[in-house]
């Protein structure tokens, strides 16, 4: 996407063999990219959440290993990698997704090709990533025209999102901002509820990506979203997902449940875009998903403000389980999906599905 | 209630004819009283929120008008108080209950009988409210008390609030947490999960007053609510409401609604505390009730702290409606009530109903 003018991705590799992310703890405030040198920086960086977005953190770890590889290509070097990078953020699917696909390729492999297999394999998944969001865009655009035909001249398809699933999220597009890109290309008019979405407010990362495009859009606190849907202010609710299980239940960022029940109690379909990557086959459903708890000063505090005395309570789940009950579809690269089930399953993942 | 130990009241009239309010946009940072000498004064007081809650509003407004009474008794004073309060926070009924109270008695008296019928009548709301939310605990300690009896032994009872309904709202006891704090008083073991309430965080209010009693609290997002109810950790939910419509509909602090619809999909009981005074029995539904639009630099800043840059759009409505449908029952100074129609109405309002 564009920042300033000028295209840019999330991640991409330097000629000099670092890693240029964008430390996205300085946004909205300052547009600052980082150059990572080790897999010990990027496993910090994955945990600080100077990348983070389920997509971006696949890529992230997947270079990780690159850079990992290129150090030192053993197998200790290669499993400790892969260990580490692991246990960054425990929710994110594609995190794991991306660590097994790098070692199903660089283990058989001798020392001596693993670096520039993995070096390979860190930019494929990477451009697979973004043709994988711009399909998504495709789908959700496709949508939100439907919407827009149901509109006067000159009027919006109002899009409420939650969290930042933008492009900030991935490598480029974004999974739940691809659609408004795409709609916008195609030269449809529409407007954007960004819920701040507390504790770490990454709805200022969403307001940041919708300014840097020019499309109209509004911040609103995350207690706002059901108040709008009853005024018959939203048309259609569109997030994104750390994790789906094979049954369809989602794991988002904490408080996407609550705006999916509102949605569905003001008749507002709730689209969840979700890359095939993003799908855990071998879990069953949202309740054995494993919820994140993460340190409560990032509810104390805001932007290194205390809101709290440090003497408080505080709990500090990161995500939780919106039901498939809940949801009207999934916008994925494949198309539009009522249900998961309308995946072809064997096509989409053959390995898992074998080993499942 | 106990601050440091020390009994203290929201709102009290000094012997030298001022009113004491705490200034309660430096809590929980800071507790500090801050003495009120013109109705002027009040008003903005209670625009600025260093007075909040819609009880404490409506003692906040007859003083307000009783400090114009001692000043200049004659009718255009009194109009102009009773205007300029009244357009301080259009949504709160109790402002204008208490204005129609002072100047249904006022306006009939001689100018030289005004300064001290005013005072004694603000002083007779604020023991009314005081009486009133004492009664209110009692009503919904009896309700802990049951959901404590369903219990393991030293299991604690988890209640949900949004906002701050406690002792700060009102003169004194609170309506959402007096049920809490009478539950303590008669020995059962709770625990309440402190909705932060964004855009104002009003939750840093409610747990500074836990605090102060002693009373096990865990302050969250407001998106964290959901989840917690879909994993069995609350109990009931207790919510306050700044009016209610004769339908039973409540409007409340924005992010109420979210969290009954939380409620009702995870069969939790959502009651409201509801001092009749707060009904406003000429709305006949949630519909008709006029929400507030605030100023957007709530949502752009947080404590005084820039969170999105000033270019930032933003909407930032104060309530919503959550409908009777979703309302288990209403805690009342005239005891529990599954709906509002099980309230003596004659009996309760008897000008309002003969003027409707």
């Amino acid at each position: 996407m564009q920042v300033n003018g000028h295209h840019q991705r999330t991640i991409q590799a330097r000629t000099d063999g670092r890693i240029s992310i964008i430390d996205q703890t300085c946004l909205p405030q300052a547009y600052t990219r980082v150059s990572i040198q080790t897999s010990d920086e990027m496993a910090r960086a994955i945990r600080n959440m100077q990348v983070r977005g389920a997509p971006l953190i696949g890529a992230a770890a997947a270079w990780g290993v690159a850079l990992a590889m290129a150090e030192q290509a053993d197998d200790e070097s290669l499993a400790k990698a892969i260990a580490e990078l692991a246990n960054t953020r425990p929710t994110a699917v594609n995190l794991h997704w991306a660590l097994k696909r790098m070692q199903t390729l660089l283990q058989p492999l001798s020392e001596i090709k693993r670096a520039e297999a993995a070096w390979k394999e860190a930019q494929a998944i990477s451009d697979e990533d973004v043709a994988s969001n711009r399909a998504i865009g495709e789908t959700g655009a496709a949508l939100i025209e439907e919407l827009a035909a149901e509109k006067s001249d000159g009027e919006a398809v109002n899009i409420l999102t939650h969290c930042n699933a933008g492009w900030l999220g991935t490598v480029d597009y974004g999974t739940a901002l691809a659609p408004i890109w795409l709609a916008t290309e195609r030269g449809l008019k529409v407007h954007v509820w960004v819920d701040e979405t507390r504790p770490r407010c990454q709805g200022a990362l969403t307001a940041w990506e919708l300014r840097q495009q020019g499309i109209p859009h509004t911040v609103i606190v995350d207690n706002a979203g059901g108040h709008l849907m009853q005024q018959g202010k939203v048309d259609v609710v569109i997030v994104g997902c750390d994790r789906v299980a094979a049954n369809g239940d989602v794991a988002n960022k904490i408080g996407t449940y609550l705006k999916a029940l509102a949605a569905r109690d003001n008749n507002v379909p709730f689209f969840v875009a979700v890359p095939t990557s993003t799908i855990d086959w071998d879990i069953e459903s949202g309740e054995d998903i494993l919820i994140e708890e993460r340190n409560g000063d990032e509810v104390r505090q805001l932007n290194g403000v205390e809101v709290y005395p440090s003497v408080t309570e505080v709990s500090n789940p990161g995500f939780d389980i919106t039901r498939t009950r809940l949801i009207t579809g999934y916008i994925s690269e494949r198309g539009l999906l009522r249900k998961l089930s309308d995946l072809d399953v064997e096509e989409t993942e053959p390995a898992e599905v074998a080993a499942a």
